[in-house]
């Protein structure tokens, strides 16, 4: 069994209420191997530029970097944000696509032969193109306003190849054109994947099945440092869990809020990679705990 | 045992995306004591002026309106607002404070000798003088954010007197200027209050004490008609519940919760006046089962 990812390898610069980094390792399929890594053998493909100096990182417990596409001459992909004063809201300052500009993904037959697949926010041409290639078996994905916006029956042909989306609630809500959430995860479920998750940020997220709404709170915190990667970390600790525990949905959310939750702690990937997998237990017991109702009759 | 409320009772004029209302029975206290009356008596103290014509709709499943005080020559309270598309949104066209406006409340002896308070957003000073007058040993308050602006240390010495505190995660944020919930909540614990609830929309509500902290999602609907009076039917269904039950702070979200999602179903108080005891436990059971998580080591 094995975990391909498909994605942005990046370095970012950003500033938030806490601090700022001037280059730190990020990327949607960084993020989400470093969480997903913890359950299965993940598979990075993307592509990164003549300045990437972090393949050691990428291989944290394990993971694979065969398709980690070095292009020769290029750039990495570069972002630039800050974060206001509740870090709810984010403002990008530059982004330089670099290499990631003409990303064509090829996956290699290890790649396309995963169990599982999981399609980070990319072109979503590009996305229907890898889900092609593969084999697996479940495939989850993100997507982004950009595309909803430019590319929107793309993004549908992409979504109804897929058997999860993974979105923002307010990218469930733009997508459909349906302000209540139910109705709009309801609608991407006809599309043809048969489970979404919709990521509420600090409020956590909802998953919504042909048959089951369930929802979890974010895992509580005080000290928020960085939500940069949070989506892309709670993405890999839901799917990762999933290559392993299929179906097993309600766990899933509770490893990837966990994983998220760490994440967000510190810059960047700081903490994600000298986690360890007790410390994930321990605020899944804990997630588990403070969402128990037991109602006597 | 019985619980003393004292807050706005009011003609409401509502648009919402899915219809209209020109004169609709409202009020804080109105939507609280028709959720509170399900689990204990009910004691209606405030307003009312010429115009009011629905004593009977505010006696609903029992509860006493000796101190609803007719002010003869008076309006009542009247507030006109529409809802955005989304219902997250709302604007005040017209609020005619009426009888409201010089109301100084006086508790008769009943009144004062329920064991559980409920102070409806009223001015601070108002709400601390009923405090003052009442022998409850359970107090919870709501506000809002005008009072933050405007009368900010005489909201402070109201939190100060009360047990619970009972307020959007807006308010919250906006009363301690703290961006993190927690760390809001926290402060809020430190003015005095053993229980904060942060009321978060649609995304339900988060209660925090000082040694727990407890999240419920809203329940789940695809129809939402009309959002006026959730929060105050929220907090009628957690505070009546807490009035039977010291301490069962969480069965008391899920009351609160179950009632909240019934009355956003149709407009102002049409839906509670005609709900049953066993349709709150359906959705309070069900509440139950869509948060169980078990994770399996």
């Amino acid at each position: 069994m094995s975990v391909t990812v498909v994605g942005s390898i990046a370095y970012d610069r950003v500033r938030t209420p806490f601090g700022e980094r001037e280059r730190m390792l990020g990327g949607a399929a960084t993020h989400f191997a470093l969480a997903a890594s913890f359950f299965d053998e993940v598979r990075l493909v993307g592509p990164v530029g003549d300045d990437f100096a972090d393949l050691d990182v990428l291989r944290t417990r394990g993971s694979n970097v065969d398709d980690v596409e070095h292009v020769v001459g290029g750039e990495t992909f570069f972002w630039h944000g800050e974060y206001g004063w509740d870090l709810n809201s984010r403002d990008t300052l530059e982004t330089r696509l670099g290499v990631f500009e003409s990303f064509d993904p090829k996956l290699s037959d290890a790649s396309k032969a995963a169990d599982t697949l999981f399609l980070a926010n990319i072109q979503p041409d590009v996305q229907r193109a890898v889900r092609e290639q593969s084999r697996a078996s479940f495939v989850a994905m993100d997507s982004m306003n950009l595309w909803i916006e430019i590319a929107r029956d793309s993004l549908v042909a992409t979504i109804s190849m897929v058997d999860c989306v993974i979105l923002n609630d307010a990218e469930l809500r733009q997508l459909t054109e349906k302000p209540n959430l139910i109705s709009a995860a309801r609608e991407v479920l006809a599309m043809g994947p048969s489970v979404v998750v919709a990521k509420q940020g600090e409020y956590g997220a909802a998953l919504i099945t042909g048959d089951e709404f369930f929802s979890l709170p974010a895992y509580p915190l005080e000290t928020v440092v960085d939500p940069t990667g949070a989506g892309d970390t709670f993405a890999g600790g839901f799917v990762g869990w999933l290559a392993g525990h299929p179906g097993d949905y309600r766990a899933a959310m509770a490893y990837g809020t966990a994983l998220a939750s760490y994440n967000v702690e510190e810059f960047g990937t700081e903490r994600v990679q000298r986690l360890t997998r007790e410390e994930i237990e321990d605020r899944v017991q804990h997630l588990g705990a403070m969402t128990r109702l037991t109602i006597s009759a």
